[in-house]
């Protein structure tokens, strides 16, 4: 572990609620658990918290070490940290575990108390708007009136959009990295194939493979596959792997199983991810991907619905991103100039397509730490 | 049935082959069969022969129909007939299945004739070269010396560019559309999806499923709708689909199945797909798509491989193709240029991705058929 330029040993803590929360699908929870960290001290006056929203796979632990022999840091520890953009010096810093995750937080393979049994494929579904409102009821129980910021990408992005029309008197900044107003119709597409990848493994059962004692790895990996072509730019992955066989050599000899390196990379990447990974949670969060789109109940104009925003925004994209283009955050920063809100877009030259929102790109991290550092002056 | 600019009913034929054909694995097979076809006659002088190379899941059947009341007609029908580009008044065209394929020639799901029983994932890999002699061995049976020109798109472009350098003085034209000297590590990472995809379906038994009588269904239709996604363009996805739901209103309540259209489109698609092809006859051909790298044994110098060359080229290549871009028909034209071969190349502007060459594109048919006017000149 590298305690350095980071937050140190973090652990991990659960908020319990109990007053019910009505879900967009007209069902409701009545209850649920949220797991969250924080890194950095609120102030006196509560005005330096920020909320960090995590993207379709993320989870609570953004930054820090779980243990002294930890080697692995949180997913946006680049980003997190003394010194760092996310400044732990100045602000205090929340993520949590959104609900119908499966690390810690309510969700599918959660006890459904109706019956005793996991929820599976069962636990309602949630839409972005969902999460926020679930959030809302976590900064009630941080005591956090207004975030300073909240703070996503990709599918975090969204988040913190969805965070600047449902509550705007409760958020100063909306910091939007990698995302879009709306999934294309190849972002739609490549949803689908995963989940059918998920769904027609056998060991699915519908859903309900922990009654079952199954889990659908072989689906799952396929489905993380997928998804994980579409992070990385063509150019990042002929950086990584051009066409390199795994042997250095060219067998022209009889086939055996992944002779390129790019493809045992995917293949341990996605059996890494079906370890570790709950599939109805997967289908869960990509469902809610597909069906965000932002200005749906404002007639579908972006401009309308951002009328409603009160905060300023910072938008980032990345050159190489083929997921949610550059194009797609202008977008984005169009209709928040045509609804008169503050916008701030930076357009990253960078060559690791969607992934590298999680990356050190030098002016990526200058950028961000530039716009944080007049958030923390405000607080 | 149009037999309107169509060559009507066609019926395929199969050649028998004796001779044994060594392959670059090092295998030979000691008898095999081609199934193919031809439309309009073979001149006097043998000189007005054309040759179709098909591409990953194509066949013999590339135009014309089977019956009176075949209302599906080849897979190129806009492009081969009479007054079309490849012009059968004036050519006499040759489609083949080629070898490994599952529409009638020798291939994973034909007899061992040392066992007895189906191929199966014991068929030799197959290299796009071994494809271009077993096509020489059907010119040689055919009596033609000599292709006025060997023509194909995406996959069929490669075979066609091996055959300028594996048979120089028996092709006069090379046309290659939609085509890459080598897939990019992206290009490779789709298709190790797509092979997992069917290898991780229970019903493939390891390739055997002929034996077990199953048929890898659900993998199959998984990887068709992937190679669907990448055969699209975004743009084209959006124009046919957007985010258009089935039922035409946006369902707020619980999550059925493919609400989006691009979903059940897809899923028609795949189902379609695997039930009517094999699965060991994709991953060959997906296999033989990984390893065609046409420099390679020049040195990975293009320029050297095309100096090998003595034909004309026609390359061609659609704006929004991400599957071979243009920029990827550009390296091939630098390449030729440098080797000091003629060559035209046409960038046509197209929505349709690398679906666009089997489409009448207007600017396309022109430049294919003016192309192919001067071939037919030469005649």
């Amino acid at each position: 572990m590298s305690a350095q330029q980071s937050v140190g040993i973090v652990t991990p803590q659960v908020a319990r609620f109990d007053e019910p929360l009505a879900l967009t699908c007209g069902r409701q929870l009545d209850t649920y658990e949220l797991v969250y960290e924080t890194y950095g001290e609120l102030n006196a006056s509560r005005s330096n918290a920020v909320l960090i929203c995590h993207a379709l796979s993320g989870n609570h632990h953004a930054a820090g070490y779980h243990s002294a022999d930890d080697k692995k840091p949180g997913w946006w520890n680049e980003c997190i940290g003394p010194g760092k953009p996310i400044d732990t010096n100045r602000f205090f810093v929340v993520c949590l575990n959104n609900l119908g995750g499966c690390h810690g937080s309510t969700g599918p393979s959660s006890i459904n108390p109706a019956t005793g049994r996991p929820w599976g494929p069962d636990f309602p579904p949630l839409r972005t708007r969902d999460w926020v409102h679930s959030q809302a009821r976590l900064a009630d129980y941080l005591g956090i009136g207004c975030w300073a910021a909240v703070i996503g990408g990709s599918l975090g992005g969204m988040q913190a959009m969805r965070w600047s029309l449902e509550f705007p008197d409760r958020i100063r900044h909306c910091i939007v990295i990698a995302a879009a107003l709306k999934l294309s119709a190849q972002n739609l597409a490549f949803n689908e194939v995963a989940r059918q990848a998920i769904e027609s493994d056998p060991d699915y059962f519908g859903g309900n493979y922990q009654s079952s004692n199954t889990v659908p790895a072989r689906g799952l990996a396929l489905a993380r596959m997928i998804g994980h072509i579409t992070y990385l730019s063509d150019d990042a992955m002929a950086n990584k792997f051009g066409r390199d066989l795994r042997s250095g050599s060219l067998s022209r000899g009889e086939d055996s199983n992944a002779e390129f390196q790019v493809q045992s990379y995917l293949r341990y990447q996605g059996s890494q991810f079906s370890g570790h990974f709950d599939a109805n949670t997967y289908i869960l969060m990509t469902r809610a991907l597909d069906y965000f789109d932002l200005a749906l109940e404002y007639d579908n104009d972006p401009v309308a619905a951002f009328r409603h925003a009160q905060c300023s925004f910072l938008v980032i994209s990345f050159s190489t991103d083929w997921r949610f283009s550059p194009e797609r955050s202008r977008e984005i920063v169009d209709a928040l100039i045509a609804a008169e809100r503050p916008v701030t877009y930076a357009e990253i030259d960078a060559k690791e397509g969607h992934d590298a929102f999680l990356m050190p790109i030098p002016r990526y991290l200058d950028v961000f730490r530039a716009y944080m550092r007049r958030v923390g002056d405000e607080t």
